[in-house]
């Protein structure tokens, strides 16, 4: 069933996820789709829409469950096992990952970071964690069962890294350089264009 | 006529604007929308219909004017204007942006960092971009005439920070922090979550 969710739903189930979470730590048992609409900016049509991709389990009148919805909506996102990751480039975009909060806490563990500049490796970030050799990338992903790659490098070194990544049997990308990846089929990339979203807001401010 | 663009075909113009900066720099003149659809695994449909909401300008066989489409897309996004930008919170986040590649060749100027710890203020960023004090936030907004606020503090601070930002006149704000911002309506939002990516990469493995 999960196989038929378009992906913009994909990226909605994530923001309903953060949602839902914040409402658990508050406490909060159950959550209607209008105030998660209120919340999120979103059409309550939408958000049930979304939400009758997996079967609806809000009731009229009361809501969602906001445990089970969230359960429900990890699993979906795949959130409910765990995901080992490797950092390539230890710039300040790579540094920043090691502790970035809610990772980790969403099951996204950043096992390993490589560089190739002669004077990052062997530095420990933050004290504790290693810079290694990219040379090593293929025994790290394998030893360490890697299965997501960080992309920080310099846009001119992302494509040669990918390929890195991809040689080392890793199946899913986030990509932080301001270039298209060009990727095998069964390779899946997300990009995390920092830059997208100063132009998605900019335009926001001239078009309001 | 930019007013009736919705708000998703937005972060789509952003990032046929980044692929043809792209084809820019290498020299092409034209591109054609199966040529885009590809790169970007969109659906060329998709592609003329986004384009086609600011009037079409492609040529059935010879595809879009590069440097004509870029500029038109580029007034659309506003980002044929330079933005005076402020970042709250000096940690890694905050420092990364000072010099993230594109943001300053796309109009964003960061005018200044602030933060409320002791020992980063006054402390200068790669050796020359001073960390000041974010008391002095209202001044510095007015003064340097800035018009979009990055929060990159911790969960907990986020919203005073907003806060902050709204008092101070800015009208957009990036934020980097994984909470939901309460705004006044005329504000402005783009939410930068890093780990909203990942979980969509994990959705993309599980559901592939």
């Amino acid at each position: 069933m999960t196989t038929k969710i378009p992906r913009p739903v994909a990226r909605r189930l994530a923001i309903y996820y953060r949602l839902l979470k914040e409402y658990k730590k508050k406490g909060e048992d159950t959550i209607s789709s209008s105030s998660m609409g209120k919340y999120l900016d979103l059409k309550p049509s939408q958000i049930r829409k979304d939400l009758s991709y997996f079967g609806g389990f809000g009731k009229r009148g009361t809501g969602y469950k906001v445990l089970e919805l969230m359960n429900t909506i990890g699993k979906i996102l795949g959130i409910d096992q765990e995901w080992n990751v490797i950092v390539v480039g230890a710039g300040k975009i790579g540094r920043a990952l090691l502790n970035y909060p809610g990772l980790r806490e969403d099951g996204f563990k950043i096992k390993a970071i490589v560089d190739n500049h002669e004077n990052k490796i062997g530095m420990k970030i933050d004290g504790y964690f290693p810079v290694e050799d990219v040379r090593r990338l293929d025994k790290i992903v394998y030893d360490q069962e890697i299965q997501m790659g960080v992309v920080a490098v310099p846009s001119n070194s992302a494509q040669d890294v990918t390929n890195k990544l991809v040689r080392a049997g890793i199946k899913g990308i986030i990509n932080f350089a301001p270039v298209i990846l060009d990727v095998p089929e069964d390779i899946m990339v997300e990009e995390v264009h920092i830059s997208l979203s100063f132009k998605s807001l900019s335009f926001k401010l001239v078009n309001r």
